[in-house]
């Protein structure tokens, strides 16, 4: 099937009825231009906590199963109301829940992941020339089990949908008119992006910018989906998400903030083969992520480990780190919970050695003291302390001339 | 399987938190008595009419596929709350939607009726000795589109599923603690029924009694089920719906009274074949369900023809049938929208002469006119003037010694 475009819609564009009528009348738009259209829509608004606070008035861990069930429910809302102001306009429209849209799961409630899609239904309902709304952020596993799929699914569904059906588009529509080289809140100067690759935005994405979550982008990447973010409000262009070969070579795309972490060190532990493993075993057990990993040498064959965790997780890994750190002699366990990372990012960064000496002279003339250094082919992200990192990130901006950055292209 | 017990309850029974732990307990002591339950809740309260407003404030007249996939959230909620309720108690228990029960239905959105139930889940989670908590009121169609069951669509739910795993007993519990002779707003004297027949239960549900819809009472006479309506709110026994060779024999075992209803007369319509049918299927045409209808000679080889639609419906009936009589030279249309429906029903009705002359003697000493007179095996109606029918109710209530039927039995 030829010019299939996905377009997604989060809670905010579909927050209320007035909403609702408004995105319908723009979805009408893009549908007279003869497309086919499928359209992914997240729970109304603020309807996904809510459910989430009715749970917890009954249980303050209620299974993960049933969570899924409740959950679901914010998105069936959703998509029959888009339907039924489809409908009222005169386009042809039809609501699929996630099972009903073919998206298998895996069975990890809460934070599933899809397997397979099956995209006959949808695509018969495109055939009958419907306008096809799907509930995003949920699908079912073999068993028919309601599953969800985690902070930033609705974006997950739109992306994996639109890889599966080979749709020439797929757009993320969302509070923002697109992406930022850094958050406009923090810095005024900020410049929205025209593109970037895939790859930078998965690094900015995982470093800490909320635009998109980065399974979607890691699934668009993979299938070289051309993947689009721009405003439900207005109808400025937004950001296209593409191959690098395609793009205008810059050296920096983006900075990326994250405050909601802590730094954990482990001091003098054994310089002996599976010391590693055993440690992040047992915190994998306890279904805690870690993010940014550091070993360095100590002396006398012991070696320090340290790396970082999310505040929420804080306390049960300081816990679980002592426990670990109690059965050998001269180990101990060190923490802050107060520190921040901040990253550039951009495929520039490995062909170039002054990049990284730049970042670090500016941090040096702000007075930072950097407590872990990590690198990848395209990021560098430093750990620092929280204080004053909106203006790091606004000095950064500025020695890497990211202000410029449209016109440098 | 043995030992199945299937419970359904209602809106009121489920709506609020502090009224979903409370089942929840109640439930727990049923299971702890070694039960396999399976628990059918309808939505929470006035969820479902929420909805409806809602899905009104975009269209006046919305789709009935995506009503229902709408409405259809209502009990996904419900459930999903209950069992999170049942295992914050350690009870084991999961919560099924309709689809996932195997129900399966024709695609009559809003009011489709079962067609199948696939029982293998559902017994799948009895053997692991889970409570099995269905969504009352919806299905799936052999397209997996969701469907709902229409008005008391909760109660068939219960019943149907009781009757397909051959359960042992389907209690209904409800916000009231049983089948009265009448209802007990009007008339003080009523008593609560410690059992009625099957075809009784359907007459009084028929004419007007809102406690069980008449389809699950359908369902539950046709698989021979024992069916008991009882209080969610205290532990009284409630009254069991049964065959009539099981239960004591007695005359009358209820009134019904719907004042919901006006009455349509075309006279002197021309007495050859077909008439009637054209009539009645210009009616179905335009979705207008008639109850009661009764044909009179009237003379000169010319009928009158009478019939009774509820209120919603007068205007267009009125309309439709102008239209018909304008086809005849002599037909006109009388119509009257303010007439109510008094019956008496009982098992006992056809084999006693009596009992249609006290009944109709009562009206008289009322000074009650009567405008359509319609029979059954098991009752008898009477269209009269709506003025004063609660006291017409009062009165045949003392002439049947109705206050008297458990000490008669």
């Amino acid at each position: 099937m030829n010019n299939i475009i996905v377009q997604k819609f989060g809670g905010t564009s579909v927050g209320s009825i007035e909403k609702i009528k408004k995105i319908a009348k723009r979805i009408k738009k893009y549908k007279d231009e003869n497309n086919h259209l499928v359209i992914v829509v997240s729970a109304m608004g603020d309807t996904t906590n809510e459910l989430i606070k009715k749970a917890n008035s009954i249980s303050k861990y209620p299974s993960p199963r049933e969570l899924d069930m409740l959950l679901s429910t914010g998105e069936l809302i959703s998509i029959s109301l888009l339907s039924i102001a489809l409908q009222e306009i005169n386009c042809k429209s039809i609501s699929l829940t996630g099972g009903q849209s073919g998206i298998i799961t895996n069975s990890y409630h809460k934070k599933a992941r899809i397997t397979s899609i099956d995209t006959n239904r949808i695509e018969e309902e495109l055939e009958k020339d419907n306008i096809v709304i799907i509930a995003g952020f949920q699908g079912v596993t073999e068993n028919y089990d309601i599953t969800t799929l985690g902070r930033g699914g609705s974006d997950t569904t739109a992306v994996a949908v639109a890889a599966a059906l080979n749709a020439d588009l797929c757009e993320i529509y969302t509070d923002v008119d697109g992406i930022y080289t850094t958050d406009p809140r923090i810095c005024k100067s900020a410049v929205k992006l025209n593109e970037i690759s895939y790859d930078e935005m998965l690094e900015l994405a995982r470093q800490g910018a909320n635009v998109l979550h980065p399974r979607s982008v890691e699934i668009a990447s993979k299938y070289k989906l051309p993947l689009v973010v721009r405003s439900s409000f207005n109808d400025s262009e937004g950001t296209k998400i593409i191959e690098v070969s395609k793009m205008e070579k810059t050296l920096i795309r983006g900075i990326a903030l994250d405050n909601d972490i802590c730094r954990i060190t482990v001091t003098k532990v054994p310089d002996e083969p599976g010391i590693a493993f055993k440690l992040f075993s047992l915190l994998a057990k306890n279904n805690i992520n870690v993010d940014t990993i550091i070993q360095n040498l100590n002396h006398d064959k012991k070696n320090d480990i340290s790396f970082t965790v999310s505040e929420d997780n804080y306390k049960s890994t300081v816990d679980i780190c002592n426990e670990f750190a109690s059965e050998y002699i001269e180990t101990k366990v060190l923490s802050k919970n107060n520190v921040s990372k901040i990253s550039i990012i951009g495929t520039g960064i490995t062909s170039n050695a002054e990049i990284a000496s730049k970042f670090f002279q500016t941090l040096y003339e702000l007075g930072i003291n950097i407590e872990m250094i990590s690198t990848s082919e395209i990021k560098i992200s430093c750990i620092i302390a929280s204080a004053d990192t909106d203006e790091t990130v606004r000095q950064i901006h500025s020695q890497f001339e990211l202000d410029q950055i449209n016109i440098l292209n």
